[in-house]
């Protein structure tokens, strides 16, 4: 009988009947092991804890106290979900399933409308009761035709067989019921504990629009209560930062697949954020030494194969556009070319450099349809980007600077929560980078001795840098808490040359100009959806749509001195409007709050008397009285300090 | 012998002989018009004046005191050119030739460089030669085969012959040499007054860039000294106003076709004008209640279908690109469709409006590679778009609110030079238009009252109307004199139909809202392109990318006080630079005027000592010494009133 050699994670190798599964591996280690197993890891791979492990390779024992762990928890809810679906609904459908970090979701066909948010408490009884008979669970591995004879007749799930690569495919029965499984499971219900169906939305099958809509049912598992009561407000949360929600309850934008997926138009509320924070990046920018351009978004094809993008990036590309005359036109996916056209179209001295071109630059990136997300994940995007053209004795200084502009920016939108990652080239294969030692030498020590001069704390990422060059990346966290990059200052030694570009030097002789892409608060898009969810839509006086709305007690009687403030507001540039709906005061408070307005005025007979303002900010219970005069002091402060609520 | 039937202008009928010809028929009528004729005109198309007319006919004669008169002028220029060509390179092609209104071109080949702005004058004198010797000139008419076989050899003529759906071809013969004409000539050489050849340029065989690009020989002629030169000042004036030289001598933009034809690239210093102005349009479109959104470049192709945009408008728009999810994207052609959908968003009140949509909407037109010119035809362009939906009966104050607007932007402009224009729709041929009777003629009536209660003068053109509304347009003059559709208020009941808009009315019930497209300034390309033709470069202060510069009379003594003095001006929100090239004060202060920034200040010794400037505004020959503050206030002062220099 065959033999298989297995490496364990400590290094010892041991040979094992062919036969042998993880569960037989963990009993040889421990018994106790064996009791604790959820499944095996067979070279990566997470495989069932009974089946033939079959092949040579590093085996891993899971457990439950482990990612891995809660991994096959949940794909076994997820696989017990359908089992339970299909005793109800017999006809039902299914799409992909998946288990992971996230939690778990079960695509299921909606032909009958069988599946809603509101049919999840029953699917729940019914799932729990599988859980509570302890039943066994099987696991069968098939090959391809073997697959499609049992799937024989299904919509979805033969066509995902169909379109696979792989050799085999799983299947579990549970309770006399056989379904498809992308992952693994448990081998008994009863080893299932805390888990809840969270909700149901519709996903294109395979992600894309031209295929059905299904109903995706997402869940969670979780091996302890206080892990998934933690989970479940740690969702609520989310949901309430949700820049899909608020920027539906603030009426900030919308995107409608119907009319063009990923492409989000900004209603006025957060016309006004973007074009607030437009405005103030640009005159920051231009403060600081650029020189701000307008760039086709439309280049010749040709252009972008110069660059190497059409070549390296084309995926992420938009089909060309045959203008019928012999040219080939492409939306950009980047703007770097496109400011590479400005440094060219004339002759450039190092009495130029630095030259700081910078932009809000719109681009086109294709990504899938499914993959699309509110404002976070878009297809049409304007970046706040910008292109530095230096001397390579310039790089630390420069690279100085634009570190110092993006803090001051971050200051000024209260970001305050940010870490450093600088990339350098493997120095073990420099052949894999650009090929200059001497300025991936310097410049690399130049970006360090930049970073310690500053005193700032920073990781250092060997073999993280770009082809092109190294590079800081400025990190921040979002609401959720997860790692996003928001500022990035790239060296790029490669695009100089492609183009060709030089600048003539003090000593008369061409030389090649180093590049520095950098972003400050990258895409107007994600910035937006990441202040919405910082703020939680309470966005600062300086950034919020309306920044004062003032309440007549009667509309009747203080309606006229509210107009009279409005107007004097407005002349001093301040975004205010009088609510002329003449509710009961009480109710407009609350909806200035829910709108999360930064200042509510109440005027009544006293105000009028006094030409005074009864001032209420967003968030606050009391309200102070103060004179009209004094209260636009307040606010333009507040404007000009960018003051946070 | 058959006989021809042929009208005269006055109405009267007569009979011909079928080969009579414009000659005869001048000579029945008195000998004196024969000898003054040049062509014959039938049926409104120019005809040799020896040909036979062998057609029935409305017939006129074409003498030199015409219109007509002097385009016959012109192409007789253009066919003896072609025959001096051919005489002294006998191996030169022709392409295309004109002659009308703007003077006449002849496309030849540049291969063996024969032909450049060098060699025009003596080309002239040949052609004068020619003139001199008072030749015959012999016209043929000859079938598509008989063209092909005299043209046989030719690159360029005989693919125009081959293209063309004429049945008949024109060829004149002079001096032993034959060309193909596409207009009609004199009969004798001598009858050719005053001409000019004026220059060479390069332009695409059929205005096509995939085809080979041949030189143009443009000129002109007239019969009288006096015209000719009165009309070569407007062409050195047209020069000097001409928006690509002054864009390309002040580096506003460029354009590049290997790049992307009719895509400009804004330079630091056209963007700066172009951002002053929307920031500008936009705040003041805010403050007259519009709300400002951005919504995308892309949709799905349906869009266009459901507005009909793609049925009607389809050879101006750009290839659709396809999606492979199924969705068909499409850059847009113009916004309204988008802000239609932003309209859709919500269910809208009667309350609500007026509802004033605007956008800075960047949009793309298909144009030939040939049409395109500088900023005035581009591909790519920004439009300074806006719609308002209304109730009906708020048609007459929108309108007049929309006008007023237009009115103020002007002012800001000095744009003084306009006239309106109201079309109706043809009272005769209602049905070729949107039906709706009620809606057309109480808009129109409120259109006409508008104007009237104005007290403005308007011109009424019936017919006018596009299909879905009436409009007003307004004309401006350009630089050079040639009217041009500035602004336009459009009503348009058509794309509320498509699109089923609605309103809750007062009544509770859902109405019909009417659009009304509108723009105040057009493009941003357009528009910056007649702002540089009148302000000849030299824009107001206010828009100026360089407001002040400042000229230390010794960079080494007075460097350090310009600076102080610019960080003042800039601090202030002035753009201001010092000039520190060291270069002789004189030279740099003309350099300043050649770059027509409005104020250049000097200092030197007493300034310093005075904390003073001395003060040159652009055009002006004298300066004036004032401290440094009452400067700031000039100058803050001519931005915040948009003086003109």
């Amino acid at each position: 009988m065959a033999e298989i050699s297995l490496q364990f994670p400590d290094g010892n190798q041991k040979q094992f009947d062919e036969n042998a599964t993880a569960k037989d591996v963990a009993q040889s280690i421990a018994i106790s092991l064996a009791k604790k197993a959820v499944a095996g890891k067979l070279d990566g791979k997470l495989v069932d804890l009974n089946a033939p492990l079959k092949h040579d390779g590093k085996i891993e024992i899971v457990t439950a106290n482990s990612e891995d762990g809660l991994n096959v928890l949940r794909q076994s809810v997820a696989l017990l979900t359908k089992v339970a679906l299909k005793q109800s609904f017999p006809e039902i459908e299914f799409g992909e399933e998946t288990g992971d970090e996230n939690g778990f979701y079960i695509d299921t066909d909606k032909a009958d409308g069988q599946v809603s948010a509101d049919s999840l408490p029953a699917i729940a009884d019914k799932v729990q009761g599988l859980i509570n008979q302890k039943l066994d669970v099987k696991h069968e591995s098939v090959d391809k035709a073997a697959a499609l004879k049992k799937l024989a007749g299904t919509k979805f799930e033969a066509k995902i067989v169909e379109d696979s690569d792989a050799d085999a495919f799983d299947f579990y029965e549970i309770d006399g019921v056989s379904v498809l499984a992308t992952g693994v499971s448990f081998d008994n219900t009863g080893a299932i504990k805390f888990f809840k169906l969270l909700s149901v939305a519709g996903a294109y099958f395979e992600g894309k629009s031209s295929n059905p809509m299904l109903q995706r049912i997402y869940g969670t598992a979780f091996f302890k209560q206080a892990d998934l009561d933690a989970d479940l407000q740690a969702r609520q949360e989310a949901r309430e930062r949700d820049h899909r929600v608020i920027g539906n309850d603030l009426d900030l934008f919308f995107v409608d697949p119907k009319v063009g997926a990923g492409l989000p138009y900004w209603m006025p509320n957060g016309a006004t954020i973007r074009r607030t924070i437009e405005r103030y990046i640009i005159d920051k920018e231009l403060g600081d030494g650029y020189e701000h351009v307008y760039t086709p978004v439309l280049a010749n094809l040709d252009l972008y194969k110069t660059s190497g993008h059409w070549q390296h990036y084309r995926e992420d590309m938009f089909p060309p556009m045959d203008m019928g005359d012999g040219e080939m036109l492409e939306l950009r996916p980047m703007n770097c070319p496109s400011h590479i056209q400005v440094y060219k179209h004339h002759i450039r001295s190092y009495r130029e450099l630095p030259l700081r071109i910078a932009e809000l630059g719109m681009m086109h990136r294709y990504e899938k349809s499914g993959a699309l997300s509110g404002l976070q994940r878009v297809r049409e995007m304007t970046l706040n980007d910008g292109h530095t053209f230096v001397a390579l004795e310039q790089v630390q200084d420069e690279f100085k600077k634009i570190l110092q502009l993006i803090m001051d920016v971050y200051k000024d939108f209260n970001i305050n929560d940010y870490t450093f990652r600088l990339s350098y080239r493997d120095p073990k294969n420099t052949e894999k980078y650009f090929d200059d030692d001497e300025m991936w030498n310097r410049s690399q020590s130049m970006l360090k001795g930049a970073m310690d001069d500053l005193g700032l704390d920073y990781y250092e990422a060997e073999g993280e840098a770009a082809f092109y060059g190294p590079k800081l990346d400025i990190q921040t966290k979002t609401a959720l808490g997860n790692d996003e990059t928001m500022s990035t200052i790239q060296l790029d030694f490669m695009l100089p040359d492609q183009f060709d570009l030089s600048y003539v030097g003090a000593d008369g002789q061409d030389h090649r100009p180093v590049m520095i892409h950098r972003g400050i608060v990258g895409t107007m898009e994600r910035f937006i959806a990441y202040l919405t969810e910082i703020y939680k839509g309470a966005f600062p006086t300086w950034l919020a749509p309306k920044q004062v709305t003032i309440i007549p007690v009667s509309d009747d009687k203080h309606g006229a001195y509210a107009d009279e403030l409005r107007k004097q507001l407005l002349k001093a540039g301040v975004r205010a409007d009088v609510d002329h709906r003449g509710e009961k005061m009480n109710y407009l408070i609350r909806d200035a709050q829910t709108h999360k307005i930064p200042y509510t005025l109440v005027v009544g007979d006293q105000e009028v008397a006094d030409k005074a303002v009864s001032v209420r900010k967003y968030g606050e219970q009391d309200s102070a009285t103060m004179s009209a005069d004094a209260f636009e002091d307040v606010v333009l402060k507040d404007i000009a300090n960018y003051s946070n609520n």
